[in-house]
Order: structure tokens, then C-alpha cells, then sequence
């Protein structure tokens, strides 16, 4: 059984494409209220990971321990765009924790940022590992090593305490057992796959950690905050997830490679995740704004809104058909 | 009924995205030789119809009354890179019918050869519409309505007779008639929604174009002869369609937005098309790759190897993945 188309891509009066995948929204109790597709099957939720990630950062005291700022903390559970705001501040922690640009295992990439990196060129600047999406989840890794008095040198890999503890606290958060599968991220981490369901189960266990130890609801309910006050060092400027978190204040949204897209909805209490099954990050962010419309989460005529109905351009910026959201959620 | 997965892109052990999508390969005759998912449904060639767009331009004479090379007819049917060895022809060419960038219908666009991006960044200048992966195509239209003594200004619309002669010439090589059904191209010009198996049908009239008009047959193997000669100026360096080109001379290949790619192969008096349902061009290009690999045209361990299995790397430079074409064609 293939799963449901969820957006469509039309240009005048035909569709011209379609993208088909799954979505789950769970409580914090672990219920699925909405299952849309085959939620079951272990998916990679790459980036939207990364507030999972975080949490044996704040849990172990390394926030503490290194002074890491509410800024700080949103840039570990960031995929940010390269911008200086985002660059200066993790290169300041870095030093802080006694390291530098060679330490972080993630490869160097151009800032997603257009016109920081045309001011890069212009300034034969280097794009350097700092600039990777991820410079702020490894610069988090390594503060958590440096705390738990482990190597900082291949903190990366699937056997070091770091990934140990993210792993752990994953299968806590999502309510799993066992030895998960994993692959390696684009930024050279384990990605830990698990069932779509799973990974709104554990997004939503942020909106009430009640039930987890106590220094972990603390670090989950310190994470969320983080993201929630720093919308652009989430993600940057003009990109989905600040849009959407700046458009509707209280929630925190998260999207991840290959057409992931998480959404917590502490109002609500409950969590939403997307996989698109090509991987079409234009598909998730449309899906996720539907999402929030739908629950109730996100207003009818806002920011959401945008992004889940949207005009396809020319390069005359004439609309020529619309990328929006067709499934139903009930 | 959904269409099969054609392409999976695999992480560590596990499958993480997957692409559906219909193949149709023809034979001049018209016959369908391969037919996979549904290739009757109306799909959108995109910049696929480039070499049928082009087709007017050389049975009107116009060629030969402005002087076209050869270097010119391949960029009447180019989705360039918007490289100099582009920019530079078609720049030329354009004085030569005593027309300017300003009557490019086709809006500016950053160039996609990166390179070409970074020194136009570091010299200050701008793109324009010269940059835009049609502005060959653009050209032979404006060379067409200069031949025709029709007004340049509006040759973009469907109603001008440029657009006339391209969708008549189309319904000729696709074996078509009535109105076909259009949308509006990136680059504004109409793009006529035809089944897959109709776009093969007119692919493969350009391996043996007996039976069309005299003109029209003498167009058609100008035009793939012109493209088969010059694979750089019909894509660009490090594009699919030109390394597939270099690597099997004999074969022509063109790729057109949202997931679309047909390939012709004069040798086997066949072409192939691909439309990818969720547009995307990663799937196009494994897609054809494997496609001329099965059916002998390219070979089992070349440039098309490496499209049809292609290693999926981390910002590293490791293999985390791989991107593979699954479907069986027979």
C-alpha cells in the first residue's frame, strides 16, 4: 500500500507533480490522534532530531558547567543558515569549552544564506565547518563531551558516550526499546531510525515531560523554550521554521532532510510529524503548515497559510499554479 | 493505481526516500516498446519539448537567413548552465537578428553553474535574462518571429504564431491533434501537456523522421545532430545531460523541469521518457541513465553507470548512501 498523496504541484489546470508520505500527531501520553499513511515504518527524521539530540546537553549540567546562553541552547538544536548571527555566536562557544572550527566533525558547506555567502565571496572568505547547518548540535556534542570527561575526538561516532546518550534518551522520548538501526547524517552523526509515530511520540512528550526523570523534563521544557525565543537562530532568515514560529508565537517547529518536518503544539499538547517519502523538502513545509491550519494551532489567513497553499513563480514571478496541501486530516 | 518506485536512495541499511514515476519508450513507428505506470496521463515536458520547440525555427528558413551554426541550434534546444561558452553565443546571436537582451521574454536567473555565479559575484555583475537556461530557446523563438515577419513583442504568448507553429509541429512528431492542454513555463513561454507515451512517440521521430514533411524531416536530424555535436551547450559542465551525452556519443539526452528526461537513441531507432510523479531531478537522471544502460545504448560500466547507482556522500565526502534505480523494465 503506498501512501496517500499530500501535496500537489499544479501549473495551470493540470497537477504536474505530486508528493505522497505519512503523517502522525501524538499526545504527550503517547496516543496517535491523527495516523495519515503508514506511520509504523522506521524513517530517519535526520535535523527534526535535533531537539532530541539536545537534551543529554542540558541534562548532564554542561549548560551549567559552560555558561551556554537560551541562544546557546537553540543554536544545539538548530539547522541554521549560516548567518553571522548564527556563526559569531557558536564560534564564541566554542571557545568557551577550550575548542575551535577543527574539532567540529561536520564538513564545511556554503551558508544556505544567499547573501551571506555572496559576502563571503566578496570577501574571499572560506566557507568552513562552522557554517554547516549543524555547527551548533556538534559544538553541543562536544560541550556534552568535554562534561561528561570523555574525548572530544570522535564524538561523532555511533559508540562514543555522546551518541550513547542521545540514543538513550531517544528510545525514552519515543518509548522504544532495543538497539535502534541507524545510518550516518550528512554531518557525519548517527541518525537513528524510528517509526514516524515514534518521533511524534517523542516531540510531543516536549509539550508535557511529566513521567521522565526530573532533570530531563527540565531539559526538554529548557530546550523548548530555547527554540521558541529564537525563532531565526532555529533555522534563518526566510526559511520555514522561523516563518512559522514567528507567524504563531507558541509553537516550535523543526524540519530535518529528505522531507521531515516535526511541529510542537504545547497549547495543544500534542505534536505533529511529517515524512514526505521522496524526501521533498518543498512538500514537508507545505504539509506542516496545513497541519498546524488544520489542528487549530496555526491561523487560517497567517503565516502558515503561505506556505500551505502557494503560488508556483515564473522567473517573471508571474503565479503559473499553486503548491498546496490535499489531504485530509480526519 | 499509483506508478511503480522507480529510484530509492538508501541511508546505512535502510531505504529513506523513494521515487515513483512512468517510463514509455518508442520506436519512430510509434510502437511502445517499454511502458511503465501509467503513460497515457498528460504530463508536462518542460524543457524535454526544447528540441521539438526548436523544429520550426529551422524549417522556416530562418537558419539559414540569419546564419545559425550548428553551436546555434544546440542552444535552441539547451537548458544551459549559463556559462560564458553560453552566454557569449547566444549574446552574438541575438545582435545578429538585430534583437537585445530586453526582448527576452525569459526572466533573469542566477546561473547554475556555480563558477560562472562566483566570478559574476566578484566583477559585480548582475544576471539577466542571457543567464536563464532557455535564453536559447528564447533566441530561436525571436529568429523565428523575425522569419515569420510577425512581431517579436508577445512571442512568448499562445496565440502568437510562433507558439502556433510549436504546438502544430508538436502534435505532428507526438501524433496528436485537437487543442492540447498548456500551462505557463518557468521561462513564460506555453508548455503543452502531452501523455508520456506520446512525448517518447515524438522523441523517437527525430531517429527517423521518414514521413514527415521534407523541411520538417531535414529539421529534425539538424537539430539532433547539432545537439549530439555539442553536449556542453545543451546542458553545461558537471550536468547530467552532458556527461551522459560525452560518455555514449551516439545519444542525444534532454532533461526538463520536475522530474522529466527523455533520451534519444538513433542507433536503436528508439527514445525513452521519464516523468518523475514527484518532480524531482535527482530520480529523472538515475531514471534515464539506467534506462540507456538496459536497453544497450550506454554502457553497463560508463558515465551512465554512475548516474544509475550513485553514491549518496556526507558534507565529508564519505558514502553514507546510495541513489539506485529499482524498477525492472521488461
Amino acid at each position: 500500500m503506498s501512501n496517500p498523496i499530500l501535496v500537489e504541484v499544479t501549473r495551470g489546470a493540470l497537477v504536474e507533480s505530486v508528493h505522497r508520505g505519512a503523517i502522525a500527531v501524538a499526545d504527550a501520553s503517547g496516543r496517535l490522534r491523527v495516523s495519515l499513511g503508514n506511520v509504523e515504518q522506521p524513517i530517519f527524521p535526520r535535523s527534526a532530531l535535533k531537539p532530541v539530540q539536545a537534551v543529554p546537553l542540558i541534562e548532564s549540567g554542561a549548560a551549567e558547567a559552560f555558561g551556554l546562553s537560551e541562544q546557546d541552547v537553540a543554536l544545539a538544536a538548530a539547522s541554521h543558515s549560516g548567518q553571522p548571527m548564527h556563526t559569531e555566536k557558536i564560534s564564541a562557544w566554542l571557545a568557551r569549552i577550550g575548542c575551535g572550527v577543527p574539532d567540529l566533525a561536520c564538513g564545511p558547506h556554503r551558508p544556505t544564506h544567499e547573501p551571506t555567502a555572496t559576502q563571503m565571496i566578496l570577501h574571499a572568505e572560506k566557507w568552513t565547518s562552522l557554517h554547516n547547518n549543524c555547527s551548533g548540535k556538534h559544538t553541543g556534542f562536544l560541550t556534552l563531551a568535554r562534561q561528561l570527561g570523555a574525548p572530544t575526538v570522535g564524538y561523532q561516532l555511533h559508540d562514543h558516550p555522546v551518541q550513547r546518550a542521545v540514543e538513550e534518551t531517544l528510545k525514552d522520548l519515543a518509548g522504544l526499546s532495543g538497539d535502534l538501526p541507524w545510518g550516518v547524517d550528512g554531518c557525519t552523526v548517527p541518525n537513528f531510525a524510528i517509526p514516524l509515530a515514534a518521533l511524534a511520540r517523542a516531540m510531543a512528550r516536549f509539550t508535557d515531560p511529566t513521567g521522565l526523570s526530573p532533570t530531563r523534563a527540565v531539559a526538554c521544557r529548557r530546550i523548548l523554550n530555547a527554540m521558541r525565543s529564537h525563532p531565526e537562530l532555529v533555522a534563518g532568515s526566510g526559511r520555514a521554521d522561523t516563518i512559522l514560529m514567528n507567524g504563531t508565537p507558541d509553537i516550535v517547529t523543526k524540519t530535518g532532510a529528505e522531507g521531515v518536518f516535526v511541529a510542537i503544539m504545547p497549547a495543544l499538547g500534542l505534536a505533529a510529524a511529517v515524512k514526505i517519502d521522496d524526501g521533498a523538502g518543498r512538500a514537508a513545509e507545505t504539509a506542516i503548515a496545513a497541519i498546524l491550519i488544520a489542528l487549530g494551532a496555526a491561523k487560517k489567513d497567517g503565516a502558515a497559510a503561505n506556505l500551505a497553499d502557494a503560488a508556483v513563480l515564473n522567473t517573471r514571478g508571474a503565479e503559473v499554479g499553486r503548491r498546496r496541501f490535499i489531504a485530509n486530516l480526519v
